[in-house]
């Protein structure tokens, strides 16, 4: 163990509070808003439970999404592929303040008839609202999953294959979308290989 | 627009109530517990604020860590590398309260003094606990980052490069760990090739 400010002063830089570069998973958040559904690209999301199964997303408050979220209490997170980079972006770049983006995909509706969904997606998660939490800037909207909507030819032995659906990854330093490469390691095995 | 049980009924699988496979970055979690460092594997967290800059990370409640977290009001995000899959890996598999951890890794503490970081991983989040949000069987900590700790070499025109630090990504349906691939689009640009 060593005091970071005596040991590792030469090596190590603080670069001061920021959110540091990682590759982050890309979304569409759906919802409707004032009845309507839209659709915005949000990178700050996870998975926040199994049992029921849960994610979580950070909204800034400034989005129009988030209103529609509150009053019908659902959403979807929408996972595009690669072959969508464009219009994924594009629904970054134009808020739906200022642009109608009800017609940018084919919507379609699942259980909760609240959270529009989208067809070209590979994989679209509906969600039940069930929490929202103040975080400043930014909200935290807690929802429950209901439906996992795929298609066959996404799966392996029944289980979206993450390799198939081409995800859309962003790193935000050099503002680009990666797409992901090739396997490293087994998780949850190549742990035994370390040596105490 | 279309309704989803009569137009994609064909084409479209509901997989049910489950969280879908998507790219998972990963981190290790450090925090103090039982007056040891201690640090676990995960890929449930996000970026949840800019000014100040925050994160989230959900936890099953059955971690060792968690109490270690609300004891300090303090915890790390440390960002392993490729390098480090073998170590990360076991991080995940030995539970803090099966093995004592405090000395897998360099650590080192910064201002908080109480969140301890990995001299080996490339990047670490500092953050100071703000909120834990009850979520059924996890537990979400909403921290703010109070330094963001990397080196020279990681650095491109001085933000962290999200190449340079060979981030390790988990898949969790195949239960693979991958590296990121090649960049394919430029963010907040790519969509102005979307024709509305």
């Amino acid at each position: 163990m060593s005091d970071f400010f005596e040991k590792e002063k030469l090596k190590k830089v603080d670069l001061g509070a920021k959110v540091a570069s990682y590759p982050m998973p890309v979304a569409l958040i759906g919802a409707n808003v004032n009845g309507k559904p839209n659709f915005m690209v949000a990178a700050w999301f996870m998975a926040a439970g199994i049992s029921p199964p849960k994610v979580a997303v950070a909204l800034n408050k400034l989005h129009y999404t988030n209103a529609g979220i509150k009053e019908n209490k659902a959403f979807s997170v929408c996972m595009p592929s690669q072959d969508q980079v464009n219009v994924a972006d594009y629904c970054g770049i134009v808020s739906g303040s200022k642009a109608d983006k009800s017609n940018v995909f084919d919507v379609f509706y699942g259980k909760l008839k609240s959270a529009p969904m989208i067809s070209e997606c590979p994989v679209n998660m509906e969600c039940k609202l069930e929490k929202v939490v103040d975080n400043g800037g930014h909200e935290i909207f807690l929802g429950e999953i209901v439906s996992t909507i795929t298609e066959e030819r996404y799966l392996t032995e029944g289980a979206v294959d993450t390799k198939k659906v081409k995800p859309l990854i962003l790193s935000l330093n050099d503002r680009l979308y990666y797409e992901l490469g090739e396997s490293t390691a087994k998780a949850w095995s190549a742990g035994k290989n370390y040596k105490t």
